[in-house]
């Protein structure tokens, strides 16, 4: 299994729940749906690939449209 | 430092994000913000008090907010 991890600081709670949300509606489209870890303002992200013993499409497509937010 | 952990577990990741969003609407108006982990359908909340020695009204009234949802 690989993991991907990425933490993303954010001004406040606010900013950080509008973000993970932004994330929730990329990941139930995707139907790949991340480990979320909210700590008031930091997100801790982990994507995790079980099949294909690596980086599949879905994985790169989830995360180049998570860093466009 | 006092934790107090609870784990819900929704019929999909749709309904645990609207859970999440619930408790992160009473946590934001109570200026007491849990610690929330997102594993699909599974949200796990942990509401710690740094101060006061132990637990305090705010851990109560949010406490009994999130259980009325």
């Amino acid at each position: 299994m690989r993991l991907s991890v990425a933490i993303f600081k954010k001004k406040n709670f606010i900013q950080a729940m509008g973000f993970v949300n932004q994330v929730a509606l990329l990941a139930e489209k995707a139907n790949h749906h991340p480990d979320i870890d909210i700590r008031w303002n930091k997100v801790k992200l982990t994507l995790s690939t079980h099949s294909a013993g690596g980086v599949t499409e879905n994985d790169i497509e989830l995360a180049k449209a998570i860093e466009k937010l």
